[in-house]
């Protein structure tokens, strides 16, 4: 058998000479191609981090005043370089879409946090959620009103307790056990929120009820929700956070995505992190952010394949979602007139954008 | 060209002649094979309808007094026959598993609806879903306590508004404004119940907390939680309904998988439709009945080696699933000692069980 084996293999040397040179020419020609597509396309050159940030989606920009285009941007470009100089430090992605979601929450120009939107009753009812992709931990709130940012709040209840999501008056009891910063109900609301709320009030209310999917309005601002993170670090882990205050003049303790992990919050390292924005219903009928992932894990979809097969099956106008995966493409993709969005990753590659363009 | 083809053609017909033959008996040999198999496997022929109902995972019932498991399994059986009963009317699968769900909502013997374990103020907070596989229509509410039947409120959601989840006292309102059944606190809460919760009360609350994974006690009935029902009907179409009075002693505005749709419920008749009943976090950082349905729509699995797959991904003990697809297909697995459950369909199959066989 030994004998006949190295009788055939010697046969085989001779008689794969020329199989040899063919194969040498295919590799070298795959390289070359391979080298001229990730120029065409640094996206698929591996990052050592990357990071994209949303703060919603929906509403036409072009229509906005320039000033509040510009608060939009400038809020946007704080957020993602304070991220950046994090994960330049080596920061983990988990500190760093709590920190990037905290400033945006800071922020009174997005709709959560501090600027929030108001409920039927003129009343702030925030929700957050986190995820950490190393190990699918992840922490969620609903209509809480006491923590000055929610998203800290999400993440005391995955380090915390062994739950995953706690709702309302319960949850700003623990919020106040942990000692998490509180605030009062004048810190969240805004005299601008206050005057659109007004404006809504004068409106019809019911129309939120009976069809959030066509809550448009002259104010963009009415309907501007949500704002998230994701990010890949150095250390090769993905994470998302999200939070929102949800939708103006909202009622019957109505919850949208953000809260819900799988719906409007994902991290998974194994396929990608996601944060959504956009009418909460259709995202969590969908389970928008786990059939992106899924899409990846199952169908062997590349995370923009994923996205674009998952936006491809929701209602025109129903939101958008950012992503990154574990090499670092990031896809920030939308079916609204805009999504206010940024992102930055290790190659230098850095943008801010409210409209499909710009 | 056409000339070569022709005079190739020609070639080829007299090689394959011995190939013909030799696919001729490999066909016919499959079809034998799948004759016998699916004779011997009675689930892979198409049925007409197939129904499925669970009371809960956890607990080893064989330690249970022969009293309590034939309460559970007159309960089951019952709401099993009521099922069956509308199917063969031509009944749709969302009224059959509403009208199932109500029925073991009302049974005290099951976590869910009237007998729903407390929260730790002594007071009962109510969960449940449900979902239309034709259109991915869904509704839910989270720590209700108004509603006879949640089910049926969750229903409402669904049909009387755009929104998918309703919380708190906000759908407990939702709920008079609809003139759905109202109960009083009294109605929800047994004897049975008050005394376990006396029993909890003494021992160490915060072991909920920090270790719902661990939530095990002499008295099994503590952690035995949810109800639910999926439906095949013989029009083709899926659904998925989810009940539960929570954990024992829950504090702090804990919501479950159950009012989560992609969690604790899913229907889709592109795939199937799932119900869960376990620890609900871990339900959630799965989006588990989702991914059953991912694995089935992009990883082309059966729906048996999709919820085996799922499960596979679980800690030990975290509880079980019970699923049908659009052919009628049922499974039903845990990995908890045992699962009360209990499953009928169109050919004449029934079975009633508490443990893992019997």
């Amino acid at each position: 058998m030994a004998l006949l084996a190295t009788t055939n293999a010697a046969a085989l040397i001779r008689r794969s000479r020329s199989w040899n040179t063919l194969f040498l020419w295919l590799y070298f020609g795959s390289y070359m191609l391979s080298a001229l597509h990730a120029q065409q396309n640094p996206d698929s050159t591996e990052k050592k981090f990357a990071i994209a940030i949303h703060g919603g989606a929906g509403g036409d920009p072009s229509k906005w005043s320039s000033e509040y285009q510009s608060q939009r941007r400038t809020g946007l470009q704080a957020a993602l370089d304070h991220g950046v100089a994090l994960l330049e430090k080596r920061a983990d992605a988990l500190d760093v879409v709590e920190a990037v979601v905290r400033i945006l929450e800071d922020d009174a120009t997005f709709n959560a946090g501090r600027g929030c939107v108001l409920n039927e009753n003129g009343e702030h009812e925030l929700d957050a959620s986190i995820m950490d992709g190393r190990n699918l931990q992840c922490g969620a709130v609903a209509a809480v009103k006491r923590a000055k940012n929610p998203v800290s709040l999400a993440r005391l209840v995955m380090t915390q307790t062994k739950h995953v999501l706690l709702i309302g008056s319960g949850a700003d009891q623990f919020g106040e056990a942990t000692g998490v910063e509180q605030a009062e109900p004048d810190y969240f609301l805004t005299e601008q929120r206050k005057a659109s709320w007004q404006k809504w009030k004068l409106g019809d209310k019911d129309a939120l009820l009976h069809a959030p999917s066509t809550h448009k309005g002259e104010d963009e601002q009415l309907y501007l929700g949500t704002v998230g993170c994701v990010v890949l670090d150095v250390h090769g882990n993905l994470a998302a956070a999200t939070s929102t205050g949800g939708l103006m003049g909202k009622r019957w303790g109505r919850v949208g995505d953000s809260p819900i992990v799988g719906a409007g919050n994902y991290a998974d390292n194994e396929t990608c992190a996601i944060s959504g924005t956009g009418i909460g219903e259709e995202f969590i009928r969908r389970a928008v952010a786990s059939d992106i992932a899924a899409r990846m894990r199952y169908g062997h979809n590349t995370l923009a394949e994923a996205v674009t097969g998952t936006l491809t099956t929701m209602p025109a106008e129903s939101g958008g979602v950012i992503a990154v995966d574990a090499r670092g493409n990031v896809v920030m993709e939308f079916n609204t007139p805009g999504m206010s969005r940024a992102t930055a990753d290790s190659l230098g590659n850095r943008g801010v954008w409210l409209g499909r363009n710009d």
